[in-house]
This record gives structure tokens, C-alpha cells and sequence, in this order.
């Protein structure tokens, strides 16, 4: 099945949150999803080293910035499903059967405290683990998860490197 | 089955790698790992904080540090399966079956880039994904998968918090 998946990361601070959000944002590449719309302060030394990624590596993932996650949720909502990540909802094997049937869908990732209103506009909030861990974790398995495994086979489009999986080496192509 | 995982962090560095350890810490606690052991600068700060989240949410996860990662990993390749997870290893679809069967297992992360011999020494090089991304991500997905998601029901013993996973509010329950 051909779906779209997006994030939506809730908080961004220049500096203090550039490697969290920028694992955020690999994450959501390798993983699958198109884009990763980051509301927050403008980072453009970490969009820059997430878009050299993908001129290296392939295919066409986009970091981009909103000031009023209000305003941009509201939007999204419209077209796709609301998934917020937190510790306190449903776990996901509880509810992945119901949302995996969604062919869009925006997962949304906190870093500072989310306001109530997000919780409340969210189509599902859901867990995994009701433990305090890591929003990176969380997004990981929720792609993992949403897309059945089968986003560790996606091909990188345009790509000027290509890695050989290996048993104990590193093997790089360069494909142009 | 009863399955024994811990992790070993690969490189830490005091600051830079705060927050970056602090998530792998969590993850692995969170989604059931016994310990992480951790090669590098020793991090009093990162340790407490995650011994935190053990004293409040329960379980008896540890985070030790070690000086050298040949000495401490030749030691755990005695009793554990060696799993390093690389963005230029073998995919983690084609190997999970086999991996799944060992009793204990000892992930391997790294953080600065990793010296050759652990990927000679490590019994499995592991990508989840052949692209770069995020270590975080990558243990979540490792855990996740090595254990048939049947981390995400662990119960955390002597917790002093608990959540009650919600539709749309926050739960919390105070234990003792």
C-alpha cells in the first residue's frame, strides 16, 4: 500500500536541540517519510547537513520551519491523520492494526512540553512503552511499525552512494 | 522465552554526547535491555539522570562505565552473541530469525566512528536501514524487533510512578 507519512516535530531550539532534531529528522528519511516539518526556531545549519544527506544518499526528504503549530496542525489535519507520540497514550500495539489502514498520516514528536491542545487535536496519542524515553525511539518504531518492515527495503532515488550490506566491511558504490 | 540484552555504547563524550547517551540509556531500559555499558568519559550527570528514572519508574536497569572497549568487549563475547549495529552491516530482515535465538545478546552502538576490529570481533554487523540515521533509532528498532515487540508489556518492578495509557489526557499513579 502506497502511503504518506510526515512528522511533525513539536519544538525546536537552535543549538540546544540541533542533534536531537537532526536524528529526528535521518530518522524519518531512511525511514520512509517524506517530510519533516519542524516548528521552532529556524535551524538552517541543521536542515543544511539533513539536505547534504540526501543529495549524497538519495531520494527527496525535506526539512522545513513553521512558527504556529496551531495554524500548520490545523492545516495538516485536514488531509492526514494525527498521530502524537507520548508516553502517556494508548500503546501502539493496542491501536497500529486501526492506523495502519490510514494512507496518510503525520506523526507527531514532541520535545518540549506539548501544550494540551495537541493531545486533544490528535487523532491518536499512543505509547510506546508508557515509559519516559526518547522521541527517536518513538518515531523509529511507529515508521517501523506503520509500514510493516517495509520501509528497510526503500530505494533512494538519485542517490550518489549506495552501500553493499556486509557481513564485516564497509562497501560504498558511487553510483554517478 | 527469558532473553538477556544489554547494550554497549561505543564512545562518550562528556557534554557533546549528553543528551545523545542520555536517549540511548532510556531506550534501552525502556524497551527491556538489563544494562548499557558505556565506553568513554564517565558522566556522573548522564548516570544520575537516568538512575532517576529507574528510582521513579521502577525496574533495576544499570548504566556502568568502562576505559577499554576491547578489554570489556572480548570479556561479554564470552557469554553474548555480538550484535553491532551498522549503517554498513547486513539488513536486520535478512538476520533477525537467526539473531532471535540466542539467549543473550549484547547490541552494540557507537557514536564517534568505530575501529575496524569491532566489526571483526562483533558476531553480526546490523543495518536497519543501509542509509544513515541515528543510533537511537536504530537500538529502538533492534529491541523491538529481537523481542517480537513483546517489550512494549515489560512491567517495571518498585516503580513509584505509573502511567494509565490514555485516549487523550495524562494518567499518572503514584505506587507507594
Amino acid at each position: 500500500m502506497a502511503k504518506e507519512i510526515i512528522v511533525f516535530r513539536y519544538g525546536h531550539r537552535e543549538v540546544r536541540d540541533y542533534r536531537v532534531t537532526s536524528h529526528c529528522s535521518l530518522v524519518a528519511r531512511a525511514l520512509g517519510a517524506k517530510k519533516i516539518i519542524v516548528c521552532g526556531e529556524k535551524d538552517e545549519s541543521m536542515q543544511k547537513s539533513v539536505n547534504d544527506v540526501t543529495k549524497r544518499w538519495g531520494g527527496s526528504f525535506k526539512v522545513t520551519f513553521v512558527n504556529d503549530w496551531k495554524k500548520e496542525l490545523k492545516k495538516i489535519k485536514k488531509k492526514y491523520c494525527l498521530v502524537h507520540l507520548t508516553m502517556y497514550g494508548e500503546q501502539i500495539i493496542k491501536k497500529e492494526k486501526e492506523i495502519i489502514k490510514k494512507n496518510k498520516i503525520c506523526i507527531i514528536i514532541g520535545s518540549q512540553k506539548v501544550e494540551k491542545e495537541v493531545y486533544l487535536m490528535a487523532d491518536f496519542n499512543i505509547s510506546i512503552t508508557n515509559q519516559p524515553h526518547s522521541e527517536i525511539a518513538a518515531l523509529a518504531i511507529t515508521l517501523d511499525r506503520l509500514q510493516s518492515g517495509n520501509e528497510l527495503n526503500n530505494n533512494f532515488k538519485g542517490a550518489k552512494l549506495k552501500i553493499v550490506p556486509s557481513k564485516m566491511k564497509k562497501e560504498v558504490i558511487a553510483l554517478k
